[in-house]
């Protein structure tokens, strides 16, 4: 099969066929062929130096015979051929990706014939068409509008506006998306056909078909000459075209004086909208192709160079349809990356954030493949992306999934976050790998409180750092809101309960409206909760009215809290209710910081809105006086819950330093709750970078904490499978567990921690370390030690460490120089994780859920943080009882246990062993789903110091820019 | 003076220049003009027929004269015309805008002679010109990276990318904004240049050279042929231009066995880019011209034509230029309007907003005329505007400030928010005047409390309405974080200083950092209230440190109160700092719905940023033991304050129902504070709408609080003079001050109510709407009444209203149908309102703020409310006293009363007299900037009822559709 397709300079433009592929299209309606000129302004013609005289008009000989009606066989065997090969086009893509349907849509004003000359290809070919109708009238505005919705139409792969002259106005043609734009009429898409940039335009249709005939011409006009005579938008692209695709390419115009002799010398002539012009027979070489047609790009005609145009028409459609699936296959990122120019000394944090200008949010979202209509910007460096992508992406393979977790900390962290974003930095930026990382929101109170942000640090850091440390998108605010709300409606509920009959209160909760009474939804929900299956509010029993009127909350069995994003230590123990408005209801209470709102936790476990919504509905606010849970469903205000939640529930976009992508998503207590960023984040994510890209979480807490609920409860609730881990050690915090003295923030730093000291650092390594890595590998995953270097650590001790590590079984181990270097200082690591990720994992749980809860505990116990046993208080065990005979058994576990040692003692470095581990109490998340046993006291809101950072603080009113923030 | 523009599509390319004005441009190097051909590619040369023969190398006449180095007169006039009106033009845009100053950014590799041209040039016209250096290696994401910054910044009118052309990819050159392409090399300005769209691209410099050469030969050439030899998108170019200036266009190259012919026939010869062509004279007819050039757009060249196209460049730097500046001047709009078709009986509102599809913002920017960089984006319905646009249009009149305030309602309410939407919905969209309403952003907490939204009803809405009524843009959830920052550093503050002596205090507040100590700004600004003038920590005696250390808040007399912004009826009133961390230093307290809190009121009155930040820093929070009022910034929190509330101070655009725009923006209560948007978002669409458009503003409450209000304290703080009051009246509350039984929300309206009853219409009109007409009138300022209409109201009953209105002085009376007909039941209201602007206003303030408090009061409640006198108790008095002695005695005066009779008794309808209004109270709002006396108490936390409309709320997980709100 010889393939004779254009050239074109970009090589993707393709606009002729198979020749063997060729032949008869059946069914063209002959009629729309009638004689050789009249009304037909449309005619090909070769001429032969046998051809008789006069004017061209008289002049129609091919091959020495007359092109009669019956005869347009190079009509005919060019249209099949196109055809033929877009339908195989189409098909190929098909093959792929079954679902696939190219759809054109037709502006139209009145049916015409090329409206169905157009409908009769797409059909031959097999996609679909829609019809826009307009009236002629249309109104500029009218137009535009339905052009917007089609432009916004992901459905849509082409549009062909087939409107009267008049109403395409510039305005009208450049509102059309140049993707979309088929017929190459916006101005975009002319630019790029002169300046041959064809990988994103489209030839217009009328210039391939007249292309594909000077293809067809008997001997080739390789190297020939193509006189075009006339003028406008469709000459200027034939010419390009026809000069690109080894043609010489002359100019002239009907009334030039030279026409007569460069006729003469034309291989070929190309008559442009000069209805009346007449070319003498007697100018025509002999064997020249003559085509004659109308200027007008789009222009409709019944004739077959109507039909050619509309099989390239339609050509370009599955053209457009195959880039837009293109566009969502996984390829490598061309990121734009930011250069860094890193300093030394480092300067301060939001010093080097404020040096480097982020990309436009957009334009990063474009590089990493997201469409337009799946961002949502708010502001012009971060923006939400919208669910919808999972299933755009549905069938696209992951990436490699990689935890970033940490030994056991000093109080001063070990930088797992700037691990983290370094790297990323390192493998985007500088190994062109797809990478992204997910990190959790902070809390925005102890960002006044006591200094520490949550963006990284030095040169690996999510820019720009204030705005991932204030407001964000909103989403801590949206939990805020969530969870005063229910509080709100307890307290409420039980002063409407308090001082109302069963009647008032069932007649105001299901109310006559114009006569008619009936059951909201969530009020269904919760009677069929009660077993009530009935659905008429005046078929209920008195005894079912005050059984679905009164929750009948135990005021001192109420565990919701109110929240604030806010260090406000006075709110930790309240009394609420205290005007005389509220009659007397005073209750004991309390606020919590935001961050450990249940609301959070479901937000970072959530797998979808619905999977959101129902998870919201099942929190258990507090347990009736007869011990019934009582759940936000039953309060009537989950639906609201989830209303407000329908924002925050998609993960927000920003990027690090080196432009590379990052999603910000929930941020949940890494004690009282699981301490991992959220599911869908990880999700997008992993769709996003491919299957040979690479994401990048990171873990709250130690490796202990962290990790182990990141596999137990994180990727349980997931389903996704970890490929390697990255355990970020410092040579200070092993020198603290190898026995050194003690380090506190605020205190300057013992000499322990500054000069050498190799044996300090081999005890911290064989303990707490080979401990962590055996945490890791418990679950099957490999382990990479990224030691976190600082400039104090000496070349025998940063030996010595991954020396170790990996004799305690790390996959590898290396020293990075993120927060001085950025990405080009964890190559190192890049590549260890590369390598790593090449292993096969054999990922497993820690334990069953099946296994009862104290079981439960004892095996995170026992294997994880090495205690002899567990110690179980018979309050805490009536508890568990309690969480049994509520079928609440079966939920994973989430430990609240101080990070500062494997044990529940913060001062017992090192990998301590001996100990029993008392569990103190005992509490659940119904609704984010699992039991939390508390092993000492938890803080759940912090306070302000004397001396919060907020005195540092401040804006500039005249740059904007803040002051005193890190 | 005789002007020989070069013609074009659309009349704004003028690329030729007055002859008259021609002349010597001095200072022109002649050494670059070595010998006739040689290095130098582009020579101009006029063949004559007694030019000898030979190639055209040694054929260099003009009228038989040799065209020598010494002899380039023909581009030094050419050059001397472009340069000359180029500067005309530019002093022509700086007599308008004095302070105008183009800027041509040159990306260059390399210096060579062509940017020393350029920059010769500029400085002849008199702009400047900017440098971008890179080496000759940089990288594609390099280039970029500068040219993002080049497009983002609105100081450059013109990018001049000379790079080498292997730099110079497809994905480099369109990264260049369009706009600022001033070589048109971007696929978007080369498309623009073919379909003849030259209102927004730009001719190439070298073409426009070209052209003006050919414009300036001996002979016309209009009608004449001109042969263009070669290829590239120069050619493309040139053959447009050319042809679209009356010549003919002839196409060759130079391999062309027609050549011959062609050149014979050509009055005129353009040589594209091929160095070694040489056409033999004998061949070029007599008096033809011949200009050969470099094809390749943007390249150098040390010759007259390199000087002639930079001219040219420049021209289109001015011309980018001017664009940019008449982006900025006042315009109609030219508004894609969204088509409203009523449906009858009304749908719900949420079915209303979600059968439109609303304009993407951006859009809706951009019609406005919004700068991409002034608009952040918050998803794609709603985006916050940049203060910086008050800059821009600075010098920009404002349109006309209309009121929009109500008379004393029934609880029902009586649709001002309606009339808002309704009257520009008719204005913009159907009387196409450009305007703008200003709506307040309402609080979340009655969203799900009692069923009511703010955005409007029926076909008068702002849209998406469940954005507007959610969330938002985040402001109300900034102050909520602002506020109770202040909160938490009170009760944290007090804790400290109670459990600290001073000097521990001291020490922790003013720490030492590496041995330094030293005092925030501000602290030194505490330092300076207290009258301390030091700036060295180790000077303050320790008195002073005492005095600096210690607040010495006095726990019963903080009046500053936490807020939340739900309906949470149990944080009226509670006690705080029951944990045993908080060491007894419990206080009775108490939580205010959000939009209560000053910093609202604040931020609705602030006028930029920095005036923002001086309130915050001056709210007091509480006061001292020793009877001192104690500030934000005291507390060392009005910094921290500030940053949290950077977004919230621009306004939110958004839009209605048929799609124009609309302003939310600050929403204070208006009885504690003021009750009207923000001064900001007024301003900003005033400059906006332009002088002959309109700002229509809303007012809380009845006119005698919100209108009084917004004259006596918003026009006071912003200077801003309003043009007319539009008065909402309907006749269900006119009935009820006539004498109708009482309305309550919930029960079923009285007969009266519905059936036609004209005497109590006429009673109602002749008693509170008269005093609300005359109250406005007392302001100086015309009042259009505005009956809403619905469908139980009688023709009689609404022209009985209009009749006595217009009796009782108001300008025009007219009744609308927005909410069941959108703009177009608003016509009438909006062309009464657009005369009523036309009336001379004599806008006065009712009271000088200089007198004393009493009098100010007194003066409200005698003109205003139509009392006798006021009551002012002991208490009050000493209160006001302690206003006066701390410098707050000049504030206006804030009052807070009832809503629901012009007198301080809700149940007296009508227009009351004979009464003494009773002071109760007087508290201050020192940041906000009034004085607000209590008459009668003000709830300023509402409740949930026992079933609150969160009962019916809930979101579809699969469209994500948002259920049963309102």
């Amino acid at each position: 099969m010889k393939l004779a397709s254009i050239r074109s300079a970009c090589g993707t433009f393709r606009v002729n066929a198979p020749r063997a592929a060729g032949g008869r299209l059946s069914g063209l309606p002959r009629r729309c062929f009638p004689g050789a000129v009249s009304n037909n302004r449309i005619t090909i013609r070769t001429a032969s130096a046998a051809a008789g005289g006069g004017t061209s008009a008289k002049f129609s000989v091919k091959y020495g015979k007359r092109l009669e009606d019956e005869d347009f066989s190079e009509y005919d065997s060019s249209l099949g051929e196109i055809v033929h090969i877009t339908k195989e086009e189409l098909a190929a893509l098909q093959r792929k990706t079954p679902k696939l349907q190219p759809l054109l849509a037709i502006v139209q004003a009145g049916d015409d014939y090329t409206v169905e000359i157009n409908k009769k290809i797409a059909g031959k070919i097999g996609f679909n068409v829609t019809q826009v109708c307009l009236k002629k009238t249309s109104s500029e505005d009218e137009i535009i509008g339905e052009l917007l919705k089609l432009n916004d139409d992901p459905k849509v792969s082409g549009v062909y506006l087939h409107l009267p002259p008049a109403s395409l106005t510039s305005r009208v043609i450049n509102t059309l998306n140049p993707e979309k734009d088929v017929d190459c009429i916006t101005d975009m898409n002319m630019g790029r056909l002169v300046q041959g940039n064809l990988s994103r335009g489209f030839v217009p249709p009328l210039a391939g078909a007249v292309l594909s005939l000077l293809q067809k011409h008997d001997a080739s006009l390789e190297g020939k000459t193509v006189l075009l005579v006339g003028e406008g938008p469709l000459k200027v692209a034939l010419h390009c075209l026809i000069e690109r695709n080894g043609m010489f390419v002359q100019s002239s115009h009907s009334n030039s004086n030279s026409l007569q002799s460069q006729v003469m010398h034309a291989d070929a002539l190309v008559l442009l909208g000069a209805e009346s012009m007449e070319i003498p027979s007697t100018w025509v070489r002999p064997g020249a192709a003559i085509i004659r047609c109308e200027h007008n790009i789009g222009s409709s005609s019944r004739s077959g160079l109507g039909y050619l145009a509309a099989a390239y028409r339609a050509q370009n459609v599955v053209q457009s349809c195959s880039r837009w699936l293109q566009e969502q296959q996984y390829r490598p990122w061309h990121l734009h990356t930011l250069k860094l120019q890193p300093l030394n000394p480092v300067p301060s944090d939001i010093e080097i954030s404020r040096a480097q200008t982020p990309k436009p949010i957009d334009q990063l979202a474009a590089e990493i493949g997201l469409l337009p209509e799946e961002l949502e910007p708010y502001g012009r460096s971060k923006a939400k992306v919208r669910l919808s992508l999972l299933d755009r992406l549905h069938s696209q393979p992951d990436g490699k999934y990689i935890l970033v977790a940490g030994i056991t900390p000093t109080p001063l962290g070990e930088g797992k976050s700037t691990v983290t974003i370094g790297l990323v930095q390192a493998m985007s930026a500088h190994l062109k790998l797809n990478s992204f990382a997910c990190l959790r929101q902070p809390s925005q109170g102890p960002t006044f409180g006591v200094k520490g942000g949550a963006a990284g640090g030095g040169y690996a850091q999510v820019i720009p750092m204030e705005e991932f440390n204030l407001h964000l998108t909103g989403d801590i605010h949206a939990i805020t809101a969530a969870n005063n709300l229910v509080a709100a409606a307890i307290d409420a509920r039980m002063l409407h309960e308090a001082t109302q009959s069963d009647k008032a209160l069932f007649n105001r909760l299901v109310p006559s409206v114009n006569g008619v009474r009936k059951f909201s939804p969530i009020q269904i929900s919760r009677l069929q909760g009660l077993g009530i299956h009935k659905t008429d509010p005046a078929s209920l029993t008195p005894q079912e009215v005050s059984a679905f009127a009164r929750l009948d909350l135990d005021p001192s069995k109420i565990t919701w809290h109110r929240v604030v994003d806010t260090n406000d230590r006075f709110l930790r123990k309240i009394t609420v209710g205290q005007a005389s408005t509220e009659k007397g209801q005073t209750r004991e209470t309390g606020f919590d910081i935001a961050v450990a709102s249940e609301i959070m936790a479901i937000l970072a476990l959530s797998d979808n809105l619905g999977d959101m919504r129902g998870r919201l509905g099942r929190m258990v606010v507090g347990t009736s006086r007869s011990g019934k849970p009582v759940t936000a469903e039953d309060l009537g205000v989950s639906g609201a819950v989830a209303v407000l939640m329908k924002d925050a529930i998609k993960p927000t976009l920003m990027q690090t330093l080196e432009g590379t992508p990052v999603f910000v998503h929930a941020g949940p207590f890494a004690n009282i709750a699981h301490g991992n960023s959220s599911v869908l984040a990880d999700k997008l994510a992993l769709k996003l970078v491919g299957q040979d890209g690479f994401v990048v979480t990171e873990a709250g807490f130690g490796a202990d904490i962290g990790m182990e609920k990141f596999f137990n409860i994180k990727c349980r609730a997931s389903g996704l499978k970890p490929n390697v881990v990255v355990l970020v050690a410092t040579v200070r915090a092993l020198k603290m567990h190898g026995g050194g003295p003690n380090v506190s923030a605020g205190a300057p730093l013992p000499r322990e921690y500054i000069d050498e000291n190799l044996s300090l650092v081999a005890r911290g390594c064989r303990s707490n370390l080979r401990k962590q890595i055996q945490i890791a590998k418990l679950f099957g995953v490999p382990v990479v030690v990224a030691l976190n270097a600082f400039r104090t650590d000496t070349p025998a001790e940063i030996d010595l460490v991954c020396q170790i590590a990996k004799e305690c079984g790390a996959s590898d181990a290396v020293s990075c120089q993120h927060w001085s270097q950025g990405g080009r200082g964890c190559l190192e690591l890049a590549q260890a994780v590369k390598e790593a990720a090449r292993q096969p994992t054999n990922f497993q749980f820690l334990y069953k859920t099946e296994m009862p809860i104290v079981e439960k505990i004892r095996t995170i116990a026992q294997k994880v943080y090495g205690a002899d046993d567990i110690q179980v208080s018979p309050e805490v065990q009536r508890k568990i009882d309690y969480y049994n005979h509520q079928g609440y058994g079966s939920l994973p576990i989430c430990m609240a246990k101080t990070h500062l040692s494997l044990s529940h003692m913060p001062d017992k470095k090192g990998a301590p062993t001996g100990f029993v581990l008392p569990i103190r109490d005992i509490r659940a998340s119904i609704g984010a789903g699992f039991i939390y046993p508390l092993v000492g006291t938890m803080s759940t809101m912090p306070g302000l110091p004397t001396r919060p950072c907020f005195y540092d603080i401040d804006i500039d009113p005249v740059t904007e820019d803040i002051i005193g923030l890190f």
